[in-house]
């Protein structure tokens, strides 16, 4: 992929809202969602985002006024679910991108059509923007497996596979829900360190994970690997991810065959999809520390090394109960960037395929943690409160270890330098519930 | 559940195939699965197997000769996935079972309708009988994970938790399939235990693992947890597992999140899906030794201590390359039953939800290996020769400690005892592709 004019800086919109500097959706972004008109009765249906608005892809489909690919695009995303869209690949991806780009321009002739097709982001309701088939979740910040590694092993915090193999496992699809989920504290057996016999109760232990998502494109045949160098063709685009965690229950579930229960009552996305190529500008060089073991050659690629990485930052924030009852600002936790990864997309596509394992259109890779090299850019109450040991002071007194029923986490990402434009990724906010019981 | 009409043992059929002896579809059992005539271009569309015939119920819809909610169960089956009849729960397969139980019976003035509908399995293809959302893999012998457990963890083979909490992990649906499958041997990495760096190639110890699937039915809403003794009702039925395993690309990856590129090339099921109601006469007993811990509260009830279990006997055979091209039947390697597991279906349903996860129609359980408590009766070679260390001969003068490409691997499973129908499972068969490169 290389620029094109889809990237252009100097390039607005008619949509005025998106030439705000400060907007998560300029028109160099066009992110996708699946959307309705909230409370209606509409089917949901495929959804571009320019500044506060959202353009309405079925209504645009039938305006009939794209040509060719992008009107197939079109077609595809007039369904509920974008997996269709996603199996195209990213010829269509470009060829709608390109078509949205040139009819939101500020000179655009299509305007007046176009215009009748917006939906205010505030009227909109989201739902998963596809059917998720299977969900792996990574585990690529060096800094998120080493500090909980030694919470967990603390003999052993590094395990001897971490540096050669990019570590991932299976994860629960069914749970995975769009941005305002609101999930009940799971129950579930723990064991306290000193306890003799495990007991079962309410997760006391509970947190965030700070991580990006990526949605899968047209996928690959079972028995057939996806070389490096094709795997940014198979990524269909990015969102933010809480992978919430019952640290508590983890613990005690997790050997040998890893996470489970303390994982599949909730995970939470955001609702846009933000495209590989809005990301183009922000990709940047990833390399290895000479001192560390270098990639298996199906994990290594020039291409991979000049432009494997993707700085884009992300950020958590809390909003407890007392602060909504109060009317206070959500409070920042940590801030990241995803360019702190140990391994690229590309080498997490490459080695999920490797054995001929086959990914399909709508597939989801959670990144695993990001945490950055600093204590302060950590991304969970696990590791900011150093495994439950010191309580965080929020700037209205209260403290937290892990979450309380009530709270609120939001989590935001975006890429931003200068001579480009900035591209947001909005947000993924989420509640904690009491514990049913 | 309890026994009814369905189960009599003197019910005949007018096919006369299913009143052998030795059929595993007489008309006590009617397992469902999704089929077409093979090398048609006929949509697929469920099936019923009585005998060695299938009746076709896409066929059987439109002759409209059954009423209500075995009718409206008809109309469900006559997609090429059953998920919606799947979702429509324990009344609705019940009905159809029983009114496909009696048009089937020797003097049912329906046969020549049904007649009609009939397909001879020899002339029938197999595909996944649902679109399996997710897929867990749960781990519930005990001699399998002791004796496994030995080879990965010499000082520390079973893990304090494994009497307390029924282990699973999350697996990958993609790549499972359905009996015929043939994979390629899969590459990845793996460390020699005196190596001091990974190498990358073709595994070298392929396995089988010898499993019992379980598809799930209605299923919850995610938040509630499904009671033990509900359990039973969101389980539509079972089918012969293979869950293949790279057992050297395990022990590389496996730590610490779990098994993921070792098991995620391929998983074979068998087409038939019997019913929870068919193994009805084949529940027993399920308890706990004396000195073990007990079952939690949501794992234990009065109904699950006098039923929980069922007795499927299982077998696993092998057929080499050699053996196929000298005209050579497959060869016995171990056989067992699924009453040894120290967890019930029961316990899985209920511990997979108590933390809220839902569980949807077609979702898919692995039992984990069925090893019993002598060496004779493991279900994996890794068990078999000991790791590796011991090879086993074959009556025509071959060895193996692990799977050899050309090799087909053929599991088979069936309930039977005085007084009551045999109930079988058929076969799933799998061959060993080399290795592509």
């Amino acid at each position: 992929m290389a620029l094109n004019e889809t990237h252009d800086l100097s390039l607005t919109s008619w949509v005025t809202s998106a030439n705000d500097s400060a907007t998560d959706f300029p028109i160099q972004n066009l992110p996708v969602a699946s959307f309705r008109v909230a409370g209606s009765e509409q089917s949901f249906r495929g959804g571009v985002a320019i500044g506060d608005q959202i353009v309405d892809l079925q209504q645009l489909a039938e305006k009939s006024i794209f040509v060719g690919l992008a009107q197939d695009a079109l077609l595809a995303c007039s369904q509920e679910d974008l997996n269709d869209f996603m199996a195209m690949g990213s010829q269509a991806w470009s060829a709608l991108r390109l078509a949205l780009s040139k009819a939101l321009r500020s000179d655009a002739p299509e305007q007046d059509i176009i215009a009748s097709c917006l939906v205010a982001q505030t009227d909109a309701e989201f739902k998963l923007p596809c059917t998720i088939g299977d969900y792996t979740d990574f585990y690529t910040s060096i800094y998120h497996a080493t500090s909980v590694g030694k919470l967990f092993r603390p003999d052993n915090p590094l395990l001897p596979n971490y540096k050669w193999v990019p570590i991932g496992y299976h994860g629960r699809s069914s749970s995975i829900d769009v941005s305002g989920q609101a999930f009940h504290r799971p129950c579930g057996q723990t064991k306290a360190p000193d306890a003799t016999e495990p007991s079962f109760g309410p997760c006391k232990r509970l947190d965030y994970e700070l991580e990006l998502g990526i949605y899968l494109g047209a996928g690959n045949a079972l028995g057939d690997a996806i070389a490096i160098d094709d795997a940014d063709k198979h990524v269909f685009g990015f969102c933010l991810f809480n992978d919430w965690s019952a640290r508590d229950m983890q613990a005690w579930e997790y050997q040998p065959l890893g996470p489970f229960l303390a994982k599949n009552f909730a995970s939470t996305v955001s609702p846009w999809i933000v495209s590989n190529e809005a990301l183009e500008p922000y990709r940047v060089a990833w390399s290895r520390d000479e001192n560390d073991p270098q990639p298996m050659a199906y994990l290594e690629s020039e291409k991979n090394r000049s432009e494997g990485a993707i700085d884009i930052q992300l950020e958590v924030l809390l909003e407890t109960e007392k602060m909504r009852s109060e009317g206070e600002q959500a409070v920042q936790l940590s801030q990241s960037s995803f360019k702190h990864s140990y391994w690229t997309v590309a080498q997490m596509v490459a080695h999920h395929s490797v054995n001929g394992c086959n990914l399909k259109p709508g597939d989801f890779f959670g990144s695993g943690t990001q945490s950055g090299p600093t204590h302060e850019e950590a991304g969970s109450l696990l590791e900011l409160s150093k495994g439950g040991k010191e309580a965080i002071s929020l700037p209205n007194g209260e403290t937290r270890t892990f979450l309380n029923d009530g709270d609120n986490v939001i989590m935001r990402g975006y890429c931003h330098k200068e001579g480009h434009a900035r591209i947001g990724f909005g947000e993924v906010t989420s509640l904690v519930l009491p514990a049913k019981q």
